[in-house]
């Protein structure tokens, strides 16, 4: 006798990118129907699934229906309309996760800030700034050189201003003032290098991360990454951090980005989804970042599994004067996003390997990378 | 300055269940638009991909149609009309590898036994049997018992018949003859275990193979699989293997079914196409035979990677009375194909697990198993 099954529910995500690709790739494995909404038919998400819902991310109507059709949602980037998000999804009664309290919390620098100064999780010192005296006052409370950040919507980079004179200063002010969006000001640290971990929490209370990795970034941008990286206060670092996933009751893959200093190691930003310097662990463990969210979003065990030595991720990002050149070098996994248009810096895919030394991969990856042109 | 990229050609895919489903995942990640035919909108491979196209195996204007659209083919079943589709081919000038005339040769029993008794590969001794007078002469030089199959579309013991006494013979000479279809007798051989062994070949000639792996069928249906098997024959047969490779000049995975006999390693069947017992490569190995199959149809390197020291896959069949159970167990991955109805040992989905031996991942995939009622 055959019966009728369905063990998968929808799931809705948010955003139609890479991230919103693979999310939605590691769900079909799970038997999670993969629910993809964004504004083009053959944005990289919804190439990878039948259920690709074409929609504006500010149009509430068509959200609300949306989220109508779904049994929960998740999204691929932290700057969406959070309180619209978190309206709708009392009226639909339909979870979204993690919560937009605290997506509205995280994309904005300054809340972010006071999240983790209230649970005492050190990052560089900071003042708020909404005007040009703020700035000054931040200037002369923490000395320059200052770091200016735009409280919403930066990203690699955009949005971020490093001022190092007075001079500047004044210009920062003159070219940024009178300003709605409001800045933080954050002391410049100077940090050996720049690290990552990638932390999973389900409903159910457990949490767990893969280890700390190295992140090499030029303009603001993530080159690689490689891994794992020892360092001696990492365990006692991220036991604190677990906390803020605790006490926020966080579901999903969070993204933590850190800098290596001399007073230890300080939080540079939390993002709220599965992030860049994570994509690593889809070759170097069982159950990669998008796995663990999937599974977050189902309330199953998180369990990332066997690790080798050494991984390594090289970003294939858009070359400033492309041979549209494409070869596969031998045990090197690539993931391509599917993008129609290439320019100079767009992340374009990433390629991933694995060794026995975290070097040892990194050296396969780059050579890889040079094999395209794109 | 952005400009439009585009890496990857069209790829069609010609079925749509669970080898294609994974054929089509993995073709996303390479930057491969799968494009996947099959009966209908809903089946799971067609569920991840935004370039489903529901229509018939055997119209041949639809087929023409679809070829057309694609930049060349590949398939998941080799039980296709395989002139047909040489034809197609040759009208369209799309490529559809594996070649549909080795799948001619590889779908009919009787040609398949002959490929491999031309290149001198070791395999049961077996008759052509085509009514009862030859089924008589089989017994009387191969001696009983035999085993009858159907020489086209047999899978999964349908169409296979196990004869041990003279009496089974008569009763089925009386219930199979006349027959259209014919068969072959192959002597029963008693095998200390059924092993199985992936190979992939591209059209730049390079072959490669995943290890040597124990396949555990019950009623001609494989419930799991462990490896890697050590074999002390392994090497020298494999070498053999690889000239059929290259004398068909194949292009594509192959799947081998092999009996481990006191004679040595005799082959039970070939697959021309991603198989059953390949799927641990999904976690076992750096690149999968999904990725492998694909990285062959745009001629890349094939190179599967780095290899834990045990792994194993159990199949997730259908329950006799299922309790649409459905858990995770920790660091085990799973598979599912999105079947819409279960039946009592339908293929659902599988499990992957990896660990420091064969015995202990196939403990721990056996163990997952449990958790599920489908």
């Amino acid at each position: 006798m055959s019966h009728p099954f369905q063990p998968s529910f929808k799931l809705g995500i948010l955003g139609g990118g890479q991230l919103a690709r693979m999310l939605a790739l590691a769900a079909h494995r799970w038997g999670v129907e993969p629910w993809v909404y964004s504004e083009k038919a053959d944005d990289p998400g919804q190439e990878v699934t039948r259920f690709g819902v074409v929609g504006s991310l500010s149009d509430k109507e068509q959200l609300k229906k949306f989220l109508a059709q779904v049994d929960m949602a998740t999204f691929e980037s932290e700057f969406l309309n959070a309180s619209l998000l978190a309206d709708l999804s009392k009226e639909t009664k339909k979870p979204i996760s993690p919560s937009p309290e605290l997506m509205g919390t995280l994309q904005d620098r300054l809340t972010q800030k006071q999240l983790l100064d209230d649970l005492k999780i050190p990052t560089a010192p900071w003042r708020r700034v909404d005007d040009a005296e703020d700035a000054k006052i931040a200037a002369k409370e923490l000395s320059l050189p200052l770091v200016f950040k735009k409280r919403r919507f930066g990203y690699d980079g955009y949005g971020t201003f490093v001022i190092k004179t007075s001079v500047q200063l004044q210009e920062f002010c003159s070219q940024q003032f009178p300003n709605h969006d409001g800045f933080i000001a954050e002391k410049f640290i100077p940090f050996s290098r720049e690290l990552a971990c990638i932390f999973a929490r389900r409903k159910k209370g457990e949490i767990v991360n893969y280890p700390l990795v190295e992140s090499f970034q030029k303009d603001s941008r993530c080159l690689w990454v490689k891994g794992p990286v020892k360092h001696a206060k990492f365990s006692a670092w991220s036991l604190k951090f677990k906390k803020l996933l605790a006490k926020t009751q966080y579901v999903g893959v969070m993204g933590v980005e850190l800098f290596e200093t001399k007073q230890g190691l300080l939080v540079n930003e939390l993002a709220p989804r599965v992030h860049n310097t994570g994509h690593y662990t889809q070759e170097a463990f069982e159950l990669s970042q998008f796995d663990l969210h999937i599974l977050a979003m189902i309330n199953q065990p998180l369990e990332p599994g066997l690790s080798p030595k050494g991984f390594a991720m090289v970003n294939l990002l858009g070359d400033e004067k492309p041979k549209t050149r494409w070869d596969v070098t031998p045990g090197i996994a690539v993931h391509w996003y599917g993008k129609k248009e290439s320019r100079p810096g767009r992340k374009m895919g990433h390629i991933n390997a694995v060794n026995s030394t975290p070097e040892k991969a990194l050296q396969g990856a780059l050579k890889a990378r040079k094999r395209f042109s794109i």
